[in-house]
């Protein structure tokens, strides 16, 4: 695997859930892997979990680690031939990033969306130029349009505590029923996981939602529905065939799994949109009532959440809310990528 | 040991000595006890030897070591349920706290002394969330009201340098002598150790000084005496059954350690003092006048120290001075605490 | 090997060569050298390629590293004695620096140049102090006036891509030529390495310059020629028995290797110009034409560069650039440098 942004590059889904599990189980397990190997960590803005959860992983998996924060302000790398370099720019990427490459093995990094030139983050810029420039595989540690590894573990986090699973939790996860079949009562044999927008103060990136829809749509076990108010669609190419629910209460309705999320406009219906706060309707805040709608339904957030305003204390202190197993996940999923890295070198 | 706060903490102090010599001896020697374990060391303000210490303990341990910064200023968890958190705290501390947690076995918490509220600060209220909501075991790295990782360093540093000791330096420290007996020409046969205050140009916590106190008042091998102008009485909980003794000449006579160290005012006496300084009388700056009074005194100081305001420069600098061993001791109170709270993991 | 600083520090040329080779074909080969070392990594002002290389450098040979990152601004250290410590220096670096050394086996210092006090930047005072107080062995990571691990590692570059080796490139690179031999059409036997000034926008440091002067003149192999405007003359300590060419263009003719770099006025013509610009002329930008003038030269920098300033696009860009392999070069000369300490533990 040379780069990690996307689902498919993780391969057969199947086969990188039976990975997780075994590395949840002992995550010590492919220590060997990493001996003698570093990993770079990239931030280009701040991180707790991605931080912390990459860093752990990398470590259970023997390697060293070296982490630069590169200030998102003072990150001033010229990135165009031909001009003199006079200003405030001290370094060329075309050099600065080659001799990041030749310190490591592998290279996470973390960028952001501006949310103010659309194609400029859509075309994932900077992760691109690591990509092409480096040397060494690369993978996203949420970059302006992707989280991958979220998307991962959030998927691990559905596996573990799907309630149509037949198989217990921690053992294989990739279920045995028929994909399209039905269960007892007329219902889909498959768990309704329903992708919520709700509100927020400030405008963030699509990165979670994209990255969360493109994963569940890659699993033929999920049954995805995605709400939000109109004027807030997802890039086509995230979105997929999942089904696109503009009532809220309807979109809940039977669900297994709710995932709110903020996101700022995508810029897709209206592109002069494009990363700004069209919305603020906060009946969009996921309460309890909103939850009494599902079928006893589990909620997640990727975290850091602004509590009731994305969802109220009551939902996200409830048993249903598993927003601290999933955090946890990001430790297993980012294993399963680096183990895929390091074998791969 | 689930947490590390007050020298009850630490059980017996013979057997903790014990082990902190051992481990001084051979100091890789418990590194089995950290492979594959990790530590988050969290810190809500600066820190140098704190910082170097630990993170130098838990590597001679075998752990791999998380340091995570969290500027004093822009760490702003909201600690209240139903507050809709549409202002400038990003996150709730019942998600952050548990999510840290998750990616360590040990954490560390350096939190630090708002000074203006009493009340706060000595509910000890950061590390006590810590405590709560990590699911990890935690220990003090200097927090609002005690520093037990320096006491502990600074009990190691008497045991080394006890004139009235008979084992020597390096061997079994705890004395074989009777806690209560005379030796010849009529003086106490415990080692007189000088808590003095000194004055400082800036208002410091009180956290060295209480731990200093608990932990001498711990030994029953210590003869305390702590000196102060009046106004500035700790906590009695601290202060427990040592002498006070206002006068700074009559209790630096005949003393074998003086302990100096600033503090703002604690708000014993008169709470609206707390965290103030009410004395600024360069009387108690501790220079060879004041060590003349001792019976050949060794100087002691947790550093950073001002100099000509604390302590003369021909005092520190002095054959008696002990400040660099006591700081190096602090690799050692670190190693003895991380090595029980993973032999208890 | 107590310090690294100069070129002497190292020993004889071909020896350290003779490991930089052999640590680049196996670098983990002496890993354990390192085990249960820390190398304690002090910057007093940013770095990206010296950080990198270095710690990659110490976890190569099996070491702890423990990063410590002193804000220029910030670190306000008393150098003096007497003075009553009541201003903004919390601390006195009699304490400081041996504090430090307590929790380490090594020091690499990073400082700089104030380009201001001529004498007090070529006393290399922050360095010495180290050297002077930590009780530890000390490498300069770039300081005042020397960056010796960036001409190391530049003449391992040289020595592996000198176009009059006879023996294959990465394996012994000491030359069996008679040193001052001459090769058919009376040219030279030996490389002629042309390090040049080029313009700059800021007022850059000697260290540089100063080292690879240094360094290229301590090897018998290597035929220095310096040139830069009138004015730029670098101290004559450095310099040595090296050629002084005040035109660029007789000065690139044949050479093997052009070395470019900015430094600002050393101040040895006229103290007052010391660290000063005083000169802009952008004809000195290393670019096609001036290649041309070369034997096919080869292209360093020791980077960040500024190109069209220093070197043009097509310069850098050309097959003929070696900056990349150059900076690749720095985890070689520094897991020498640490290998050489270790072993004089």
């Amino acid at each position: 695997m040379r780069s990690f942004i996307n689902v498919q590059d993780i391969g057969p889904l199947d086969k990188a859930m039976a990975e997780a599990f075994e590395i949840k189980n002992d995550r010590f397990k492919y220590q060997h892997l990493g001996k003698n190997k570093t990993l770079m960590m990239i931030f280009f803005n701040n991180s707790l979990r991605t931080r912390l959860s990459t860093q752990k992983a990398a470590m259970n998996l023997g390697m060293n680690v070296i982490v630069l924060d590169v200030n998102a302000g003072a990150w001033k790398l010229e990135t165009e031939r031909g001009v003199i370099m006079d200003g405030d720019k001290s370094e060329h990427l075309l050099e600065a990033i080659p001799v990041m490459g030749c310190y490591c093995d592998l290279i996470g990094v973390r960028s952001f969306a501006g949310l103010t030139d659309r194609e400029y983050d859509y075309a994932e810029t900077v992760l691109q130029q690591f990509i092409k420039y480096s040397g060494r595989p690369v993978f996203a540690m949420e970059t302006a349009t992707v989280h991958p590894l979220q998307a991962f573990a959030d998927l691990i986090t559905i596996k573990e505590y799907n309630p149509l699973q037949t198989s217990p939790r921690g053992g294989s996860l990739c279920g045995s029923h028929s994909p399209s079949g039905e269960l007892e009562g007329g219902r889909s044999s498959l768990p309704k996981v329903v992708l919520t927008w709700a509100p927020h103060c400030r405008a963030l990136p699509q990165a979670v939602p994209n990255s969360f829809a493109q994963w569940m749509n890659a699993d033929p076990d999920v049954d995805l529905v995605i709400t939000h108010p109109k004027g807030y669609e997802l890039d086509p190419k995230f979105v997929g065939n999942a089904r696109v629910e503009y009532d809220q209460k309807k979109a809940f309705e039977g669900a297994d799994f709710i995932y709110a999320k903020n996101w700022s406009n995508p810029g897709v219906t209206n592109p002069a949109d494009y990363g700004k706060i069209t919305c603020e309707d906060r009946s969009w805040t996921v309460d309890t009532e909103h939850m009494s709608w599902t079928n006893n339904g589990k909620f997640m957030h990727c975290l850091p959440v602004r509590r009731n305003l994305i969802v109220t204390d009551d939902v996200i202190e409830s048993p249903n809310s598993l927003v601290i197993p999933e955090a946890a996940n990001r430790e297993i999923s980012c294993s399963v990528v680096i183990k895929r890295m390091l074998e791969a070198l």
